[in-house]
């Protein structure tokens, strides 16, 4: 931390703040300049509590310098967490991309295996569908509950498909924990910070979407809940922010990705379908997020979108999804990345997938 | 809701989305401009999916109209809503202008009987500590828990004060419900729609805080979702909202009083503290919502904010709070309003408090 | 200046760091701390480049410290700067505060006259109109240039209202600075860097709009742009910057102005009507401005709004007015102002004023 | 332009509304629907002032529908813009893709022409370089001015190299569109509408920087405007824009690729440098901009960014750039676009680059 004096402090003032900072317990380094003295601060181990500085007299501005974040930092592990499936090929933040792909809610068990029939058929290697339904009225469809969970159980055993879905509070997350592969923590909860913990001291991989207006930061400290309580296989994931634009449902920032590989070992995903929130942007900034390095896709995929219970408008047709896979496969060459729809097919028609249990 | 044609768009397009329409089961409305044609649906009851219209050929955008709103809004209930504390001269939403004050967290029972007694004093009517604090660290102070909402209990018996206290999830809330007068549900929290469920089956007010990114209707909607419970006690709360802004932790926004005004029966404070996070603006911006219109405030006091356990640099002194009273309270006329803080001696547990003169 | 170093930096690459800095001619003041060191700099006169340190291995993240204005700052100059307007009593900058009241823009002599006989019935002491309005669209009415400044000349001599009008180029701002008296610079222009030197050349005061998307720095290195060419006369004005809410037009970001108050010792006046763009909005966010402690408000009047050219749902009608002008004046007093309206009245009925010469 | 009624408005005030609509010389058409009445407006030609209505009883809100802009529309032009240099094989708009590199500022003759030879080796068609600087600091570096546009008209000669450069006024855009190829308006200035008319008046492209908060509106109306004085070579680019993000100097928002692709015939680049601000972000924003379908790039490149005047943490170096070329043409089939870097060495000043193979 970093204390910043005005151009007109006295040297006592300058003395008191020294002393206040040692008095707290670390260090203080007094830095004369030209036209003002600025105060370095080592051996705090958490955050210094600026307010206590910030109001003493003569001081300008307290700036916080380290980052609060541990177990997601790149300081604490090198390199890149590769979360694994067993029984399949599948990785997330692996050199293979991952594909998630599915409708926005499981609607019925025909709706949801057509679906996933024609995202398995073109390459994905997750399947995803609300069963929880986080929505903006509560007049809205709400999801199917468990029965939905059920059906992808189904889905996952008929194609091999791991399954994607979303937790909504402490009450779903054991539900979702039992039938799922991956916990998905949508963007409105991404700091419910007792879903978080919740989902910590589970066993399961947790998908963690950026939420609306969350930094860098902030994003970075709501895995770190996660981790904190002994789940180390977190899967970030951007989706668009809210800005002043209204082209856009949201602005997906993409710019997000490099930063978060520079910082973090956790694999990050990019969602173009809500990130965007219309259909004709989905296939373009499908592209443009592995273009950037992203390591992989969640899109949204329905056969009927104009009879979809939500979200229809930003869901793509099956045959623009298959579209999609030949662009992405092509694009992941030139970013050493591979799409690694084939393997799925070779270990796993169906009826070799009959074995697994869960 | 309102489709809009393209210039080029055909009579026969036009035709095929109006028959769609009609299919859907709503009653199209075409109306031929000067260079292009809109057509108005009428008949919906909540949003049509306008992914369905948007891809049809011809359209070049479908715009909502309705607000989905019902019970938060003024079409349904003309009058504003006021709370009432039994046994209390106490009201939210009334003549009276509502002033809750207290630390940010409850860090121990003096702490707490301190600011109580500097806050009743002055004239509070609400007391505001925290027993569970959500906070961006999972390693940072997480709050007392049950001990603080016994702490609290016991000052309302002594100092008359009502509680106000945060749940953050569905657990908390039971206890919140059983310990406090209002259930705060917090910014974080705005679109927790499970936690805005079940506090809707309660039946204590809650005082949903505005969440960082949430426009003007998702606001309300998440009102909507308590009130479509059967829980109409429902409080708003401004406190700031995330932009490009360095100067200030948020911005508060307070022209959405007005906006709330206008649509909503609902009260709305403002929380001065979080809206901007700098305890020298925490005056101007309580005086400035004031004179907005708000229904009232909520405030973050603290006897020695450099120890505090958080938001330290944001509560403001007791004596701070007493000039802001006195400045509140010569403001509440020119917004033809009452600052009642004569009342609730009145009523408190009066012996204790007989001799305060004000 | 402070550069943070990685967790993992070995010390040749602090030693680098720190030769670097040296030999870029500043002074280099290494911080070991517990798990990394920072490094501040000193000695630097404006901004040091930070992309060469922050490319250099082993460098996590450089901090720019120093504030570069000088001009603006209250490090300069420790009081408050009061512009004063020769031949009357208005002020600025001083105890009184400042009220600007016009129409958008000047639409005809007849309209100019009454709009002006209003206002300046009410108290005002300056009258603001558009004669060169930048507009949104090219088709969109765009002034009527210099026939609006002769207008607002001859309502300078009748009511002693001094006048307000935007320059939008180096060539209108000419003229401006000929026939008005204060010069305004709009928010779209607070980057034009050449219009703000030009405007720095003259001797007129220069009313600056917040930008759109303007940080508390740029806002000020604005004015400081202004301040460098030798015009020290500059009034800053929040008139709401853009965000994602949509229940205004913009968003009045109230908490700038204690932060400018805080750093400079310019004025700053705030405009409620473009700030919100709703005729409701108006009053309630005047009250709010100078309950916040701001020393003035520009607001746009029209008798007849539904007949203006240019932004007539923000306009208020001259009974509103009077009324805000009523209200302002209660709550003046609280924050230890007055509204010196009585002032004008008694150095300039319309007679005295006949021989005033500009 | 639509009128949305209040659920309790009588069917007078409908009426009422209905004949003001007329009375303004438009057609009102009323849709009475199960809760309230819409009314929509046909026959404006411009924008309906909408305070007009918006304030008459019973009226809940005013959407405006028709776009405002003309030139710039599809609606106007189908086919895309594509902008031819005579002499050159060089276009923008057109299958080939467009790439613009070249140093923030010109510094030096020397300088200049070491950019220019390695961003021209690497197949770059335009070289960009600022003669004239908006700088966010008085103080701060300001450009060469009328030297640099010489070196670069060189620069021109030598390299076959199509020059684009930006004007910060009035006086400066005669003597940038006396010795550039291509005038370029810069986000600050992207509303100054006095700069945009007059660069609408020349008969040289126009490369427009979308401004740092401006919606697609605004940016296809500023392009409006210099298309409404004749000059129909417009290049939109974006460049970032403002947001709460802290991790980018700007967030860049692609997405506007294919969201003007579908409004408008003008071509579109991204600007990756200004877009993130950091040189590790550069290369995987590139990618992605051209995966997202975007026209072209403009971006920064300097041989040594730690000695650069302005803007050295985002320019790359040329070794850099020339891999981003390589990964360009790899994404340029994707996406059916060609990179034509062979293309120029046919019909540059041939003789100097007969040696050169790629």
């Amino acid at each position: 931390m970093l204390v910043v004096m005005k151009a007109q402090a006295t040297e006592e003032q300058v003395h008191s703040v020294c002393q206040k900072i040692e008095k707290l317990g670390y260090r203080a380094h007094p830095m004369p300049g030209a036209t003002r003295t600025a105060i370095g601060i080592t051996g705090n181990k958490g955050e210094v509590e600026q307010g206590t500085l910030e109001e003493m007299p003569g001081v300008q501005e307290v700036i916080q310098v380290s980052k609060p974040y541990k177990l997601v930092s790149r300081d604490t592990k090198l390199d890149n967490t590769v979360i694994r499936f067993p029984g399949t090929a599948a990785t997330i933040g692996g050199p293979g991309l991952t594909i998630v792909a599915g409708p926005c809610a499981i609607e019925s068990r025909e709706q949801a295996f057509i679906v996933a029939e024609r995202v398995h058929r073109a390459g994905a290697q997750f399947f995803r569908g609300g069963a929880y339904k986080p929505r903006t009225s509560p007049y809205a469809f709400q999801g199917l509950g468990l029965d939905a969970l059920k059906i992808m159980a189904e889905i996952r055993d008929k194609f091999g498909l791991r399954i994607v879905t979303e937790a909504i509070d402490n009450e779903t997350l054991e539900l979702v924990a039992e039938w799922a592969d991956v916990i998905q923590i949508g963007a409105r909860n991404m700091q419910n910070f007792s879903l978080l913990k919740h989902a910590g001291r589970l066993r399961k991989p947790v998908l963690l979407k950026r939420g609306l207006s969350a930094t860098l930061d902030e994003f970075l400290m709501a895995a770190e809940y996660v981790m904190s309580e002994g789940n180390y296989e977190v899967i970030l994931c951007e989706r668009g922010v809210r800005t002043f634009t209204d082209h856009t449902r949201n602005t997906l920032d993409l710019s997000i990705v490099p930063a978060v590989q520079r910082l973090s070992h956790l694999p990050i995903l990019v969602d173009p379908s809500h990130g965007t929130g219309k259909r004709d942007h989905v296939l373009p900034m499908s592209r443009a997020a592995i273009a950037a390095g992203a390591d992989g896709i969640i899109v949204e995929v329905h056969h009927q979108p104009d009879k979809a219970l939500s979200d229809g408008a930003q869901s793509i047709y099956p045959n623009q999804f298959a579209l999609m896979m030949d662009e992405i496969e092509q694009i992941a060459s030139v970013v050493h990345r591979k799409l690694p729809r084939g393997l799925q097919m070779e270990t796993g028609s169906a009826d070799t997938h009959v074995a697994k249990a869960h």
